[in-house]
């Protein structure tokens, strides 16, 4: 792993927004879906998932054989982490509100949950239950009456299904599933078809076909952000155990070739040790390939003169994952800006989070924390301002209304209260 | 106005996406931009505003000349409604927060302003220094140190200057003004420039370009919604004033051809008394051949057998901005899930909000309130996740924590837990 100066380094990697003919091929299935609804997304299903797809639903019978076929240690795991991320979640929900002023007035907001939100999984080996949980729960816990998921049939279908999603969807109070995925799947949840009613909002992971989906039906629906490479920083001090740093660092590696991991640090002695652990622990990885490729592309270990300046590295790269292992970790905490999420102490390894411990794993990525956030109760709610003036109120503020209407030019705006002052006005004095 | 049932009305307004041609030119004043910085800005002011500009900032010198520009009495129209506007925004204002937990981990939300946030103004006729409030003081209340505004040159320039923006901007706590609109505006605040430092979110209405360029760099920076065509929705019983409720909808009418206004009553004689006074206020108005063609276009009074079906009707056309004017308005206000901000009673007309009241006028428009809310503070603040485990915890959870990864094939996960157990446990039994 090389050495630099933080000073030299910077991280940049493009967002792939696909090719010219990945665009056109996805907005020619948004169209087909649009035009012909659950037929199409039978067509699509034999075209490109090789799958006949008799019942678009997943039936409740299904979702119960599969509690069936997964072990008891899973189960308790998923269960155990469930518990977690919705304790954590709970702890962020708002509740409307009113500002009641002295002339009774009344001016709020009511904050409500979405009606209708829908949850892309991915099929394959890119199926993971975990997701599952981040995505749905806290829909759940803003109150999301319906929460639909979509995923391929070759995950989900008769022939190749996924027990452990549909456990996990379940356990995360996914409330419809449907047997479809890839562009098809995002166009049915945004425009609805006769089996899928359309939904306010879609999350989720998904590959460039389903990015490119939610970038183009945003705006008919709201969409979560749309994932890049994924990074993680370790800042440490010489108080950090190699062996640990090295494998948190690997443990982002091993997700693919294009993540990005980092250590910044002032101490030399850490820097080589690391660099020492991370070719030991690489050669035994059963991902090592993946791994290599991405310490060797996007990984770096950056040099530092104070732990300031290793401070400043960090929100300059605004990581998704940022670990603190130094002494008094929490001494630096209100100098992070900018990260995702923020690990703090030799025990809190990036997988204590990816898993377990209640935070969302769905994090901006590729220098987004600058202004994103870590999925989230809000994300699944909305507000409505409320405005309730009294006639007193009203009768005081009307002159500088009208004032700032006609100064606009807007006169229709000044005549709304022009004619409730003549009429009230009149009653009033 | 026609009159029709509200069984048989849709509002199907489509989104402007620009030609392929818009799309064109965007694209490629974005990369002049991206490419030659301040020179592409000062040849563009060239071509497109016709000015020649020299010094790109507006200096604080001109800020003072524009308060010896303005009247009194707009002066303290502007003060009293940034008053309210920032009273109503302080209420929605949240802390960061930690879970504490009995095994010594901690768990939080870390809650930050953004640090650098464009604010765009559109210059000419379009200029509202109402809008400059709405838009910039939700993100001074957040606590954003840097608020940028840019417009025009012939807005903000020598020869065009517009002191009222000016006045609004400085009193909205805008830090820093550039002569700069259009496409490149947004490249400039995308990426950023020799004199106009790159920003971290952008915020503000503008023409057909402007909108295109915000779809365009959203990702590399944050974007707000992009604001489409606009609408009232009145729902009225037999106690409302026929000539308020006219006023009212003639309001929105008037801000261009694709509004839309719309009154829903169970009541007959209301709707035929609206449908008498939309057009003799029609004829008075200085706007009136805007209002008119929006009130042809897309406007309606819509019949209902009950509040009820009329509360129905409401919530799927998820308006902008709902006013309901009937005999105890707060009893309904419960079952209203799709309404951008919501006006109660006779004296609560939209223009009390749109200027003074202290709820944002940005609004979620053409029917997206079903997922979007009011601009508000959270929209100028980010969260970090905060995971500070203890070893107790560690020791406890990891094998679940083992399981999960192992389960999802991501085995360096796995690792990065299995090496602290070995070595902690070690110790700790």
């Amino acid at each position: 792993m090389r050495v630099i100066p933080a000073t030299e380094f910077a991280l940049k990697r493009e967002v792939d927004y696909g090719s010219a003919q990945q665009n056109e091929a996805v907005k020619s299935i948004i169209e087909e879906v649009r035009r012909d609804g659950d037929a199409a997304l039978r067509r699509f299903a034999e075209r490109f998932d090789g799958v006949r797809v008799d019942d678009l639903r997943v039936t409740k019978q299904e979702i119960e054989a599969a509690y069936e076929q997964v072990d008891e240690s899973f189960l308790a795991a998923i269960r155990a982490a469930a518990a977690n991320i919705r304790r954590f979640h709970e702890k962020q929900l708002r509740s409307s509100w009113m500002d009641l002023q002295a002339d009774g007035s009344i001016l709020g907001q009511v904050i409500r949950p979405l009606r209708r939100v829908g949850l892309y999984v991915p099929g394959g080996k890119a199926a993971y239950p975990s997701s599952v949980l981040m995505n749905a729960i806290p829909a759940q816990v803003a109150g999301v009456p319906e929460i639909v998921m979509v995923t391929p049939p070759a995950t989900a279908g008769a022939e190749g299904i996924n027990p452990h999603i549909l456990v996990a969807a379940a356990e995360a109070g996914v409330s419809e599933i449907y047997r479809v995925g890839g562009a098809q799947a995002v166009a049915a949840l945004a425009y609805g078809t006769e089996s899928i009613p359309a939904a306010d909002k879609i999350v989720g992971p998904g590959n460039i076909y389903v990015a490119l989906a939610k970038r183009y039906v945003f705006g008919a629906v709201d969409i979560d952000s749309i994932a890049g490479p994924s990074e993680i920083v370790v800042l440490a001090d010489e108080t950090a155990d190699a062996a640990y740093v090295a494998a948190d660092l690997l443990s982002q590696a091993e997700h693919d070739e294009m993540a990005s991991a980092i250590l910044i640090t002032p101490s030399p002695e850490l820097a080589e040790a690391v660099a020492r652990e991370v070719d030991r622990q690489l050669s035994e990885l059963p991902r090592r390939d993946i791994a290599a490729q991405s310490i060797r592309d996007y990984g770096a270990i950056l040099t530092v003169t104070s732990l300031e300046e290793g401070i400043d590295a960090v929100n300059r790269l605004a990581p998704e994952h940022l670990e603190i292992i130094v002494r008094e970790p929490f001494q630096h905490l209100g100098k992070i800006e900018n990260a995702g999420a923020i690990f703090l102490g030799p025990y809190s390894s990036e997988p204590v989070g990816d898993y377990f411990a209640g935070p969302n794993h769905v994090l901006p990525t590729n220098g987004t924390a600058r202004f994103s956030s870590p999925l989230n109760v809000d994300d699944f709610m909305k507000k409505s301002s409320v405005i309730y003036y009294s006639k007193e109120a009203l009768l005081r503020d009307g002159e500088q209304i009208i004032a700032l209407a006609r100064h606009e030019g807007l006169d229709a705006h000044a005549r709304a209260i022009q004619i409730r002052l003549e009429k009230e006005g009149t009653n009033h004095g």
